[in-house]
């Protein structure tokens, strides 16, 4: 199997964490998928709480459930010694382990050998398989969105798990398509398409999109920017093996300068716009931009409106901060122009 | 170390290699770096010939051998069992063993032990280091070319070797830096860009051109195609971290379509020329093209001058086949421009 498949539903476990920043995998997991989680696992001061019941990895067993997700990001990243006791308890029972962290579980020889005795699997989303296909560009049926960036973290995930849901809830038919390690375990399957190798990531790209209906749109997770001096790489890649017939730039208002890259300016909208159907159209002649997603939560309140206001006349497109307005306007766009 | 480094000199096995075709990495190896091939390991029945003295192990220990190159590609990619005594023999021996094949010698017990013992590598080109930093779009002092194609396979490492070659006996100052295995072997260091983790392509290619004297010229051999469906983001990241202040196309004369991809059409050299200045000025906004270079074997042998004449007319650029031209043009227009 070359994407990551996870097993549903999910026991979260968030140890004893008392902040919410760093819980994020565990909350985006309750509020995009909200059915698939079943219970959490918390220890005595924590203080972060997926309004779920508390469960035990036994009462976990009992309901069936089919991974432990690790919903928080220890400090550090070396993973506490009373969360290890959880994780070998729940290989052991069954469960396979999902995780994002930067180490392996496979290196803890217990938990390794719970897991080999029960079939449970370790699954660190975080790990792309070595088994990818080179990309072949061959057109494939259904619809592709792509969402993109000005720069990394500018709410290119949101944006697409809020465009997936809300076409859902217009009686479209849509799958939020998951390329980085929280959207994978929100979807339950995806490629982290950044740990790809660089020969293969527009084939894993592919893989993440397959054949689908003609009315079928595939709301895809995109990552890095165009514009960015180390992630452009990763970001043509899977512009060509997605295909998009429609992709939404997300931009945070109040960013400048590449996020950490500080030496590097932001590129405007419209040259985004622009740079994307121009390297676009190699693997889809029809791709076209849709709409434009903000982040306006940096701004003062009383300028966000007219921020969006003047982005939409400026780009003659519909302009949004999803977290405010939804997706609406994006979704009537689409649906105007097919 | 990030970089493959290769202990000098070389011993080159052959095998019972009888087809030229076979033996492209060793006969590549003595054609750019004759002084570093010092023997040449042949079975009966090989009918290749590096020009060099005929040399067992136990002769290339004595004369100083750093590394047994593994010079033939075997057909099927299987290591005959003639030559796994010999890569033992020479691993015992303290000899490195550098090979590009798709197989591990690590997979081979006895090989590795004799390795462990002597503490001989075992260094397999194709792949890249899991330790490679992120890039930082920093600029680097010295200058830099990057060869850089309308395809895969267009002539990328010959123009670029021979570059190299052509500067140096202008009186330059020069460097060929390595990014695919041939090349890694012929210049004895070098990073396989298209085996990095995605996330890492640029920051490869930075370490590959590390900072330099001001005159001097690092000539970075490209990779894949930014029009290529499968490989353009390696083409991107690379193309990013070299931050070339000039690159020169690589291009087959006969070729209409992309090679395997048959269902994409080749870019004009035109619009070759303007995508890479487009996204190269991104890290280095003095990026300019320099040169044609074009592999016109496959012409008519009468056609061959009007065709670089005729791209020379149309692009106002030194245009060349190197195997016939030489690079002089190219280097003359370079030096006028500085």
């Amino acid at each position: 199997m070359n994407k990551i498949k996870l097993n549903k539903p999910y026991l979260v476990l968030l140890g004893a964490e008392s902040n919410p920043t760093y819980a994020k995998t565990g909350l985006g997991l309750v509020q995009w998928q909200p059915g698939l989680v079943v219970g959490q696992l918390r220890f005595r001061g924590c203080k972060v709480n997926l309004n779920v019941p508390d469960m035990s990895i036994n009462e976990a067993v009992k309901k069936g459930i089919g991974s432990l997700i690790i919903g928080v990001a220890p400090i550090g990243g070396a993973i506490p010694e009373s969360w290890l006791e959880v994780i070998e308890d729940a290989a052991r029972a069954g469960l396979d382990i999902v995780y994002g962290l930067h180490i392996k579980l496979e290196d803890f020889p217990a938990i390794t050998a719970a897991a080999n005795k029960s079939g449970a699997k370790l699954i660190n989303v975080r790990i792309a398989s070595d088994n990818l296909p080179v990309g072949t560009g061959i057109k494939r049926s259904g619809k592709r969105l792509l969402t993109v960036g000005t720069d990394c973290a500018s709410g290119k995930k949101y944006t697409a798990l809020a465009l997936d849901q809300a076409m859902r809830e217009n009686g479209m038919n849509s799958t939020f398509r998951a390329t980085g390690q929280t959207g994978i375990i929100i979807a339950g399957e995806g490629i982290p398409i950044d740990a790809v190798v660089a020969d293969f990531i527009s084939g894993a790209a592919e893989l993440v999109s397959p054949d689908n209906n003609d009315d079928h749109w595939d709301i895809i997770e995109g990552q890095g920017s165009l514009f960015h001096p180390a992630y452009s790489g990763v970001s043509l890649g899977l512009l060509h093996g997605s295909q998009p017939d429609a992709f939404v730039v997300c931009h945070d208002a109040t960013r400048n300068v590449i996020s950490g890259w500080e030496h590097y300016s932001l590129p405007s909208i419209q040259e985004c716009i622009d740079m994307h159907i121009l390297l676009g159209k190699r693997t889809n002649p029809e791709i076209c931009c849709v709409g434009i997603s903000v982040n306006t939560s940096g701004l003062p309140t009383k300028e966000r409106e007219q921020y969006i206001k003047n982005l939409t006349k400026e780009t003659g497109l519909p302009c949004i901060d999803p977290l405010i307005d939804g997706c609406d306007k994006i979704i009537k766009f689409i649906n105007k122009k097919a």
